[in-house]
């Protein structure tokens, strides 16, 4: 069976851990690939060959990192079909939806090559007479980034080109659960000619992410995964004197206006709730309906949809499936367990995705379709992550947005409307850190920023776009004078203020 | 003797705790205020005031808490000389200094009156064809604001003014050294047309400052201190899930070139350790000198300068003194038993400050010089926080340098030379936040950003500048499509990206 | 009577030239001023008390620059009421109304006061190896602003506050037919300590003009205005090489759709189009209505509610009229005979405005109201700017639309619906500078910038927000290198790039 | 002959003028390819492609056009040593000077990349209560460019990168004398996927040049040639009420300080000065000499190593010669006219390049070195635009300083020096564009602008970088409201402000 490690330094190294779990390819259930968890000590090592790669990368100019990254893109562009098979196979999404997922991870790799004017500081002359003032946007040094199974190869773009276009180097620990993508892209960033220990991956669980999050050498950790996870991350790196950002949990909102087009409504909810078989940190899981006459004929409108909607393996099958599997056996199994509870708090379900390809060996749940979902439910509060679809009937757009408010998460949020005013006062008063106006999954592109509010988020600085480009730097500013007759030569011992 | 509790919504309130401590005049060792540690509940009650006012300031639109800003920079001019006395009265410095110090904190006024356009986010059309995408940057909720003793008025306003202008609300807890200026800071805002609750003023001690650390309600912390307070607060607030700006101590060196202008150079160092008694965070506390021929005249000009400099209370006396006392006694003991440690580990000490005004009851340490300190030494490894300068000799500017990046702290530092050459380099490779070129004291204006590097600062944003704006809004990014007939009607289960 | 001439070098100068007219109250048509036209000379003397000034005003710091303009705000406040009386009693204009247009003036003063942030550049580090380029952001020198009788305040504040705050001196040529208050805007400058020489006033004619586009000194041009005047201006200055800037006429159209609220499109309308007897360059002249209903329910309206509209002296009288007089005798003449066109030309008059205040001295004209109009009448063709709203039937939004997008010019424009499709579309397509959405005056703020498009504007830069800032500063690159060891000292033949 | 005509809707076209002239390779004197010389019909049919193109190009995301971008510079790339010779081959530099020249003009393209961020306008929420205000940055339209021989690729490459990515389509018309590489450009542009009519070259003369400046159809002009024409281009296209960006001659200066390092002057210089025969705006060929010592040393240091410099054919020779002949025989005419003239005002001929190669048929001059040169000669006040280098002694940092100030024209100057205060006092009070600190050509990256001051340049908005976007975008601002409850109803008369 293949085995996967670590890469570092610029090539696979063997893990002498012998820690090591299998990787499934979840639309069979068959495991595939063996992959090693690193020990400390090899973690350890991939921080000092970034380290060491610091040195140098750092003096390389931004216009020259940007070059690595075009060719990055290129190679991206080159190897998506085969990239996107290698997701399927391990993560289990189709392969359309891994093609998107690549598209959406190329786009930060298009703007980390905008870095030399991203990377500029701000200049003021006399600041004071004859004092002028300027600040650097700096490398911090060795970046850390911890990434989920749901986008093996999203997820690490969004962190590190702008890492390593910003001069620092890169220790990545993807989810053990599908290693091959990015360890592909390891391959890829040196085969563009970046050069060995810039970008590491480490493969482990909580043995390499606790050297990540406590080494003094690590200067930053970008996280995304689970809130109680994002929470320790924040707190562990922090209490280790480290800036950290940290994505956590959602539990994603649309609110269907009675002026909306249902059958937009529907096509946009059958997607964003059942895309990935739910296993996004930006899908829909409750549709906020306000009315009963826009429930009842949502509900009825999905439920035939469901009908038809087709699960299977993400590749090999034609034509494709609409859903493919839930990425390993434990998750399926903790999905359905969700809808057995939603069952016995008394929601009606509408579509049970329970026993659908039960006679696959394969991790598939079916599309779920619950409604008459209240507040006060589990399957409301807490994020499933599967194909799991609550609906939450609420008398008018002022309960709607109240409950969106009240909830843990602040993650992503919708609102389907035809009318300006409800899609202002919905962007203004949500307090959710994406929003999106008759768009389902309103995930920010590249260029802009992508985070959460509330529970969903730790830290001031979001993923990529500006933001990005900030977390990874170290403002560093310079005032100059230069003397001669310009500068008073008598003692100063007051708090000197500019002239 | 006149009591300082907590200003709460808008007004002055008396204090329950049943702890307190005395306010001294350093200059004359005699308390003259009494002031009251909060307690937990009324801590709270200061958050729970600025959570009820956050409701409404929100709302109000930038250009007029803009005008607020506007209205309280005519205050603080108006009453300088008055907060300058009272800083001198508390805190020790002297008047001159003290009306430095208001001139800092009244420029973060005036950049945060910019407020409706340093506020703007990002908008795109067609990020996609008909979907638009825009940020919002949205005031937070209740900020806190923890400050030091030594700039009783600055360090709380490179805070809350650009705090309040962006929306939010505040609960400053300023030092119980000096609480008299921050209680009349409120004041003016009130007078300035701040609605009640937007800025409370908590005194007390870690009975506050672990309220605000951990109240659910408080969203994020700014913080002014020593580095091992800073990295309990930076751990604390973001263990409770906060973002936190947190800035520690410092030990910052000029390194002086043999081409420097001494006369220059002396100059700057005498105003640089000595003025404010050295207790301030940009202090110089170490001179490298390239070379023993620099350290010899600089030694021998210091000294001569050092003979003549009058130390004295801070106002109430023709001419002003250069130097005025100390903050408190326990500290000026501190001093002189680092003075002591100096003189025992073997640095050669040329001027003694400990008897200095010795027969005064204030808190007074005079100017103190120590030459041939070695980077072993305890006087130079620690912030000393008093009017001490070491003088380091180097025989290079590699090895000075690299003395800097060695050290702990990464606050300020400076550089004198005529070199274009030597200062480019200095600049660009010291591993310190805040750098001056021939500028002995290198703190950014208001409108560029503070903030040091390594175990100077925890977090990554700095004190006021963008920065600042971007410490205390939350983004929020809006994507947007109407539909008719440009949104496709299919479902879409793949990740969606952007034609 | 009193007599107006110049303000030059910080004071008040009368004119040699012998020619001047007489200052009309245009509610009254009694003269009461008489302002002199001033010679070449004068003009030219202007100029070199600003170029004298320029010498020493661009090397004050920003930072005290902004400081002069906090003061300017101050004063202007102070005096809002002053002024407010003054642009009444030469304008026209209602008294809060010239409040209105006070306040807009004065905000961009407050987005000078924010000019040390404004004027910075960009900083590179390590374009090359070594290699740091930066860009300053300086004054151009002496530069003008021709300005027209409607906003004798606001307009001139477009231009001079960020002129100033940037570091030029300035040569303001306001319309003679209100020239007082732009003198006591002279005035309230000196006293807010501005030093004499950086703003002058020229009241004048053609002959000033014809100087201020032609003398070598004058870097820069901002001018609004008439179209054939914009035209004049921008090919007269720009063939002397001056940057210019202007801006000219308009004829705004409001987009009302079936689904907008006809109260709301109403009470809009009425301000759009008679306030300020619809003498600014952002009033509505045409409502483009989709649907004969629309147009047959807003028009019955809109006469019952003109039937209400009380025409009066802008001051002086209780409770205030909506309407003042037009500016001129003449201007009054020119309205009256465009209504009789319209007529001639077949438009249904609904309101005749023509007879109103007939047995008054002032010039008054009252609400005129013509529906039916087409395309091709000249009413709807030219800019009247006066109180004359020509309503045009349109059979969809599209055909609305495509009306707009074929006049000749393209200032401002609004769009009265619920859809957020409408608006956003709209938006989108409208080939006009300044969108409104249920706004019917959609003047960008302070901190965003005005200006049309097509025949409405000249040059590439708009005015005040950051366009401003551009346009009233040079840019300078700087690309350093401090050689030493770092630089090749081999002969370099080829283009240098940058490694 | 290879015929060369234009470049419209996608492909070559033929032209119908009748009107040609020669191409020549400048090394052998022989022409090896015909260029017709467009008709007004001919280039109206170009803008009328561009018209058409521009519909759909405009609405293509930024995200897409940016595609096109990255394709182009791939092709670039993999074409670079084929457009190099093609360079060499008509305007006659090295070819390792070509590949210089294309590797500035790529960077554009990769700044181009970046546009989806740079378009980017900004977003304001509550400038008043409930209205909102953006801007969006949209394309003009057809856009035209106006390029010199010196730089066939770089120069246009300035331009139609930015201009494209922002959504406009473009006709160049480059220099007539070496037109294949600009006809190859836009072969590439279509190969990279650029559809039909967004990008057309049109190749002629003066006939082509006024149609468009004075269609209507073209909303830009960006101008790269001398400073006559330039001001032609400038006034003839404002006349027609377009925006332009016209830039002219240069006569640059490198100030030399008595601490400059000789020998990396003369390195610089030589190449400054002598590269690319001088035949650039950036070209150094003023070297002023602070003190006599100075410059005695550095004019025998240049003599020995024009001594050995080779002049030769740009291609085909090994090793490569530094210098290439001129572009025409004209030209070499001219300058050589000059050498003449210097010598007839007194100036000392140290170098004499007149009769270098006079043996061969291609147009060269030798590298040519003047002493002792004044201010008042022609050979000092004129842009020679040859290899000509001009030695003018000063007496100090002032008067060299004041004499660059002096000059007609301000686009690139240098000083070389080790002191900080010179560099930064020459950087602040320099009246040029462009400033290099011991940079000989100091040519902004493309990131950042490139523009001159005084009559090196005409119009406010430099080429490339961030004014490069501002240039070719029209800004539209949108103020929107929703209105319901929150709108007032009754009439507004009054100037409307926020509240």
């Amino acid at each position: 069976m293949q085995q996967i490690a670590n890469y570092i330094n610029g090539q696979a190294v063997a893990s002498h851990s012998g820690r090591s779990q299998p990787v499934f390819d979840p639309a069979t259930g068959v495991a595939h690939t063996e992959v090693s968890l690193a020990t400390a000590d090899e973690t350890r090592s991939a921080i000092s060959a970034a380290a060491t790669a610091f040195v140098s990368w750092s003096q390389v100019t931004p216009l020259n990192r940007a070059r690595v990254m075009f060719k990055f893109k290129a190679l991206l562009e080159q190897h998506r079909d085969e990239l996107a098979v290698l997701i399927s196979k391990e993560h289990g999404k189709v392969f359309s939806d891994a093609q998107g997922e690549l598209t959406r991870g190329l786009e930060v790799v298009e703007f980390a090559c905008g870095i030399p004017h991203l990377l500029k500081g701000e200049h003021s002359m006399n600041v004071g007479r004859g004092v002028d003032s300027f600040s650097l946007m700096q490398p911090l040094g060795v970046c850390a980034g911890i990434t989920p199974f749901n986008f093996p190869a999203m997820v690490p773009l969004w962190m590190f080109p702008i890492a390593i276009a910003c001069g620092n180097t890169f220790v990545l620990k993807p989810s053990e659960k599908d290693p091959t993508v990015p360890m592909r892209l390891a391959e890829l960033l040196t085969e563009a000619g970046l050069p060995p220990g810039v970008f590491n991956v480490i493969n482990g669980d909580k043995t390499a992410v606790d050297v990540l999050l406590t080494d003094p050498t690590v200067q930053a950790v970008s996280f995304v995964g689970s809130t109680p996870i994002a929470e320790y991350v924040y707190a562990t790196g922090s209490a280790h004197g480290k800036r950290v950002q940290a994505l956590g949990g959602a539990k994603n909102h649309m609110l269907v206006m009675p002026d909306a087009d249902l059958e937009q409504v529907s096509g946009a909810l059958m997607g964003a709730a059942y895309g990935s078989a739910g296993e996004r940190c930006m899908a829909i899981s409750v549709a906020l309906c306000v009315g009963d006459a826009v429930a009842d004929a949502l509900v009825a409108k999905l439920q035939s949809e469901i009908a038809v909607l087709q699960v299977g393996p993400g590749t090999g099958v034609t034509p494709e499936p609409q859903m493919g599997p839930l990425v390993s056996q434990q998750h399926a199994a903790k999905v359905r367990s969700y809808i057995d509870a939603g069952v016995a708090e008394g929601a009606v379900l509408v579509a049970d995705g329970r026993q659908v390809a039960a006679d696959s060996a394969g991790f598939f749940v079916g599309p779920t379709l619950f409604d008459h979902v209240s507040s006060a439910m589990k399957i409301y509060r807490e994020e499933i992550f599967g194909p799991v679809l609550c609906v939450v009937r609420v008398p008018s757009f002022a309960e709607g947005l109240a409950l969106i408010n009240q909830h843990e998460f602040g993650n992503g949020t919708a609102i389907f409307t035809a009318s300006g005013e409800a899609a202002r006062e919905f962007a203004a008063q949500v307090q959710v850190g994406m929003v999106g106006v008759n768009v389902p999954i309103p995930v920010p592109m590249a260029f802009h920023s992508f985070g959460g509010w509330k529970r969903s988020v730790f830290g001031p600085l979001n993923m990529h776009g500006p933001d990005g480009v900030r977390f990874y730097t170290r403002m560093k500013t310079i005032t100059a004078r230069w003397p001669s007759g310009s500068m008073p030569t008598g003692n100063q011992f007051s708090m000197p203020t500019m002239k």
